[in-house]
């Protein structure tokens, strides 16, 4: 099962998209009635990215944020001429994709596991992928 | 077929756990005698992660643990009252899992490659997750 | 389906290997006619890593190249006595393997994404692999 979703960002954050692949699970299952699958989000874009971290304390994220920042600044001997390299950077920093198992439709995150999808690029209209199966 | 793990770990550290996945992916041929299959090590923690790296000489993963400390150092802006977010950044820099391809219930890891679980905030007891499929 | 395929690198350098995804991807539905598939691209290495980024504007692959460095610098305190301990940082980093969703034979890739093989220790002579299903 393939589902596209889409969604509206800011000029960067990370967006708790976790209950859309909850949703799915649920609904792979419903439907498949197969008990040992897999999920994969996916991000078609190349300066957002996908990753798995803290649901619980919105300053993790905020902190995440400048970590990244720090770590992957721009630079004056940046070439690209749209000036988003380090968005770039951490796009492939964090990755393209995350994998969650799924086991009789539920997710298998742990506690304090939520999935995001990180904008570092914004604002711009995005979308991403589940897959389950 | 999915198995749970769990470990102790130290303040932080690289564990080599590639011989579970080996014992899981051929236990699961065993049973199942599917040639073509796959591996997918996950970590249910957020200051915690899986890589793929070199197995031979231990000062590559002192040198890794160092090079992720200066990446992503604590730093004085930072609001999280757990004083962890530097674990954090490093657990969704090295991500939550791998996948390994696995064939005729044998991991296909290159000569050098070893699959780490990768503590950033310890001591702890922690858990990971091995599917085959 | 699992196919091996072969490159000769330069010192580090970002090589798109997208075409070779997209043929094993249209000759796995030509002859199985799954429609609904998904592609993993592995790297058996540990000083080299895949990963998705732009693929249009090579100036791009130049920022990323510099900022990885920039990130990950060779350091005075690393042990490792090959030298080379920032390129299994930027291994880990960008990842060992990326996933790609197929559909109908076709890889689900963004506009502007490419999949990469990324050199970070080169020149050598390097493979990945390719699986399907």
């Amino acid at each position: 099962m393939l589902v596209e979703f889409s969604l509206q960002t800011d000029r960067e954050g990370f967006y708790d998209i976790s209950s859309y692949a909850a949703k799915t699970a649920a609904e792979f299952y419903r439907i498949e009635g197969k008990g040992d699958a897999e999920c994969l989000v996916y991000c078609p874009h190349t300066t957002a990215g996908i990753t798995i971290n803290e649901n619980a304390d919105s300053d993790v994220i905020h902190d995440m944020l400048l970590g990244l920042s720090k770590a992957f600044p721009d630079r004056a001997e940046f070439r690209h001429g749209e000036g988003n390299s380090h968005a770039h950077l951490k796009a492939s920093c964090v990755g393209s994709s995350v994998r969650v198992i799924v086991r009789d439709g539920k997710l298998l995150l742990g506690t304090w596991q939520g999935i995001y999808f990180c904008e570092f690029d914004g604002p711009r209209q995005r979308r991403y992928f589940i897959q389950i199966h």
